[in-house]
């Protein structure tokens, strides 16, 4: 049997092999190295080819694809979201991707992206921050210490130098292991009781609960002047965490706002509440934090040019590395039109 | 290094398996079981969630995903149109597939699917003209002797009998190509100078070609009364295989029609010309062919659901077998919220 062509051959990164690389490369450095890649795709907006994800709902959960381009490579997510997968043992969300070469169509990555995944909503998280949280900021409370929770906070300091997390879930056994994952990453931990106890001096206030529910993480007066909100956990339509009165009194920033008025925080809103997007931030065409008292609050509901930085990045890390597989993915017979000769000769 | 759970490995069908699990099943009996599997979902079409394919164009082709769901399992196919990639070696069209578990989100095969789609292809023709053909039909005209050609051969045999097949292509090569793979197949293979002489005493007339523009492969007066057109090629807004005229001569039938008139060769014709949906005909709520000289008209264009009908066949079929890889795609650690956890316990 002939060997298949060069651009037959699919890298594939596994679950495995993501872990490798980012212990290879370093956690906090590669939160560091994909907040560079998102803020670069964030500059450049506006060529990426924006479709809403393609969602197939049923009773238990959804499973969703994202796709975007930039049009030279083209990038898409499988994710589904299942909240009663937690308590079968399964993930809640599991995703993979793939990029792919616009101008031959064929794949050129296919990687694990559930690990991914995490460390890019980080990296956006902490991206935003350096725009929006207030000068100096140095303590952050953590609410809902769940499987996002460590990557947050890593890039967080990675990104802000953050140096102190209060960390609070309504399930004592999330924030112990919480605590203990972050116990030598060199940040002062703080296990707090309450909510309330949570964000005291904290200056970013990030909430990443699962419930598929409306929920009010954040009530109105626990939010004072001159902090950031990270909302990570407002991202489906029906999953809320703050109160509307925060939205009232913040100045909210989004990824796409077509996407986050069905899934973000402001579906509580009307489709006309005001909002900035954040690619016109970071390009300067509008202002982030104007003023210390401010609340800003970053709406994050993920999307698909986040995916496609991360995609864009283990590309290129990936080669330098034996981190990867090599997948017979794609059929290239020697004469394109002779794919049943190919077939053929394989019996023999 | 503890192991990825069950559950988190994902069956893989390379190009190399494939092929073997074909020749392990037998060309003829894989269509002739597809053919069984696309049967059974066009059956039960109206359960199907059924969107339009998501498309990114760019200048030298088009990359799209084809998601649907039964409701129990959830399929899509990745698939890239690139006409000029021939020219460099490449294929026109390379797919791989995947299918998941619709309750918990996971998935459960990736597979190619260039190979899979030239037999999907090729077995919902057949399926089709089993109901549509005239009887005893035994020859088929082959116009256009590209790679689905042999494919398409072998499915009518398989299904319908056939026994002879009369082969044109602008290009002679690609003809010897085709007549050389079905030497040894039991089909008698003419070899002909003209489309007018390939069409000379068919029941079935095929038609599958590759350029991307308005071509007329078949004429008007070139198509008499009492045959069956399974028109393969006018597949894409601005590919269409057949006079304008003969659509007005026959009853034409389609797959999906939402897609058909954007794609197919009824693209020629108004938004309201009259088609009948191919899965009516199966489950007896409209007619199949009506009488002997009738001209039928298979607009094919290929959906969604077929590519489930296969992936599902795939599954069933290649669990038996040694035919897999396992795939480490998703990340799946002990207690669902320590993603983190599991990564800083790969680091030892």
């Amino acid at each position: 049997m002939t060997q298949p062509s060069e651009k037959a051959i699919v890298p594939f990164v596994s679950v495995d092999n993501m872990m490798r690389l980012v212990h290879h490369v370093g956690v906090e450095q590669m939160l560091k190295d994909l907040t560079t890649y998102v803020e670069e795709d964030f500059r450049r907006w506006e060529l990426f080819d924006k479709t809403p994800r393609v969602a197939s709902h049923s009773d238990v959960g959804v499973i969703e694809l994202m796709p975007t381009s930039d049009g030279e490579a083209y990038g898409f997510k499988y994710v589904n979201g299942h909240p009663k997968n937690t308590a079968e043992g399964l993930q809640t969300v599991t995703a993979f991707g793939l990029l792919a070469d616009v101008y031959t169509g064929y794949p050129v990555l296919l990687t694990e992206m559930t690990i991914l995944t995490a460390l890019r909503t980080a990296a956006t998280s902490a991206m935003v921050a350096k725009y929006l949280a207030p000068k100096g900021a140095d303590t952050m409370a953590m609410i809902g210490n769940g499987a996002q929770s460590e990557f947050q906070t890593l890039a967080m300091k990675a990104i802000l130098g953050l140096k102190s997390v209060r960390l609070f879930d309504k399930d004592p056994a999330a924030t112990a292991k919480c605590a203990a994952n972050l116990a030598d990453t060199g940040i002062d931990v703080v296990i707090c009781k309450s909510p309330e106890e949570a964000i005291e001096g904290a200056q970013i206030l990030t909430t990443c609960t699962a419930d598929k529910q409306n929920a009010t993480i954040l009530s109105d007066n626990m939010v004072g002047a001159g902090v950031h909100i990270n909302a990570i956990g407002g991202d489906c339509p029906g999953k809320t965490e703050l109160a509307k009165g925060i939205l009232e009194r913040s100045d909210v920033f989004v990824e796409f706002p077509e996407q986050t008025r069905i899934e973000g925080e402001i579906q509580q809103m009307d489709p006309d509440f005001a909002v900035t997007e954040m690619w016109q931030v970071i390009t300067g065409q509008k202002q982030g934090r104007q003023d210390a008292r401010q609340i800003t609050l970053f709406d994050s509901v993920g999307f698909a040019i986040e995916d496609f930085s991360a995609l864009r990045y283990i590309r290129e890390k990936v080669v330098e590395t034996p981190f990867h597989e090599d997948l017979d993915m794609l059929a290239d017979p020697d004469d394109p039109r002779d794919l049943f000769g190919m077939l053929q000769r394989a019996k023999s």
